[in-house]
């Protein structure tokens, strides 16, 4: 495995590789903290629509979990986004979705949104089952730590499908999505999943309504998961609710070798 | 105001006292850090049906908060309950709840418990807000600090009409109860609010319905409330939520000069 890049910020290091998945070429990035060794939790970030492996939200969680919790965080450009299209593409994918989640536009699904989504979610799966091969490989990782999972929107209906089919992963957060009625394989995984769950859900979401959101969290077969409601719309999420995914994670991931005295507070 | 018994016990005074409301003798206790001086947040805590103010899960949160972020923590014997019965009553009280919440007796409202329920929050109201006004005549409390509320279950019916109508408490955690239809003061009350909620709820529990909770949710006035909604019934809720709560009075009321090394967490 060879990184094609490799920067070091603020004590926390930044390696960018790349993976061949059915023939696709799958960007991905990996942060850890500076001078890691060792095995250490490791959290899968599923970046939402039209965003990146690299969106801002995403690598600020990456850096703050690898500095107080010495976590390792794996992020790859679902298929369809990030360095996988060209920017022109990309740019009109965030005017197009950001339009639909601020319900400027309908977030219908239409038979086409359904089919594009069915399809992403088809080589999703096995690109994220690749990329986490991969990282266990890594000193820093190791085969046998806890992994958690981390996604919101898309990364909820990408993650889902693959969570349910990764006996790896140990707990996992979701949210900004809802289970529609005919859809049948993402309910089934969704009763497949019993790892602990956490759900965010915004109670005036354009993108998924307030029955479809407790619909999904009924549906987790977890014994252990607990439902966010708060108000306002699909990108109003309170900030408090990044400082609950932390202690979610510590609470089942632990924290790395060195970093114990954070995991006390 | 005379204190009848002061106890210090791992850094931690407890103090009883009473107060004489509409000529009832109700009887309170506040606790605070040793060696405590000078104003610091202060947290009202409404104990559940057939409890009694220094019942175990909220005197161990309060001594928490004490020792974490320098808190006093004021709990009142609501009426009809703790030290304002006899022992056999609260006995007996204690089955006859214990079965209620574990859906082994009815948890009907019928009118008789509709008009108890009425007449202990006629009562309570007035009683906390004079026992809010005697601890803030302590030096160790002050009359301008910041003041949350937490209750649940009967915390929560008597405490949703007393937040309603004391505009010295900045934040409210509240759960375990619902909003049931032709309940208009209650409806009023909860709509009155508008300072930060946090709501936890089972979501099998037999005394509030899955609708009546996400009623009372709705109805609250507040930009800023969050349901956490977790499985089970009303004795199940998960012990995370607690340290959930530590972060909401954090965020709102700050901590007490010299702890603010815990605060930063």
């Amino acid at each position: 495995m060879a990184f094609t890049r490799e920067r070091a910020v603020d004590g926390v290091v930044e390696r960018l590789f790349e993976l061949t998945v059915d023939g696709e070429r799958v960007p991905a990035v990996i942060w850890a903290p500076e001078g890691a060794a060792g095995p250490r939790p490791l959290v899968l970030m599923g970046h939402g629509g039209s965003q990146h492996k690299k969106i801002g939200g995403l690598a600020s969680r990456a850096k703050t979990y690898a500095r107080r919790f010495g976590y390792a965080t794996l992020a790859i450009d679902a298929p369809g986004h990030g360095d996988r299209i060209r920017r022109e593409e990309a740019l009109a994918n965030m005017r197009e979705v950001g339009a639909r989640v601020t319900g400027q536009t309908s977030s219908a699904w239409t038979p086409e949104r359904l089919q594009l989504m069915a399809e992403r979610t088809r080589r999703a799966v096995p690109e994220w089952k690749a990329a986490l091969d991969a990282v266990q490989t890594l000193d820093f990782v190791g085969p046998d730590g806890p992994v958690g999972y981390w996604g919101v929107s898309m990364g909820t209906a990408i993650g889902v499908p693959f969570v349910a089919d990764e006996p790896r992963i140990t707990c996992a957060l979701f949210g900004l999505a809802g289970l529609r009625p005919n859809a049948p394989a993402f309910e089934a995984a969704a009763r497949a999943i019993t790892i602990p769950v956490e759900f965010v859900f915004q109670w005036e979401d354009a993108v998924a309504s307030r029955e479809h959101g407790l619909a999904l969290f009924n549906a987790f077969g977890s014994a252990e998961k607990t439902m966010h409601i708060n108000p306002g719309g699909h990108l109003d999420m309170p900030a408090f609710e990044s400082a609950s995914w932390e202690r979610f994670f510590v609470r089942h991931l632990g924290v790395a070798a060195g970093a114990q005295a954070l995991a006390a507070e």
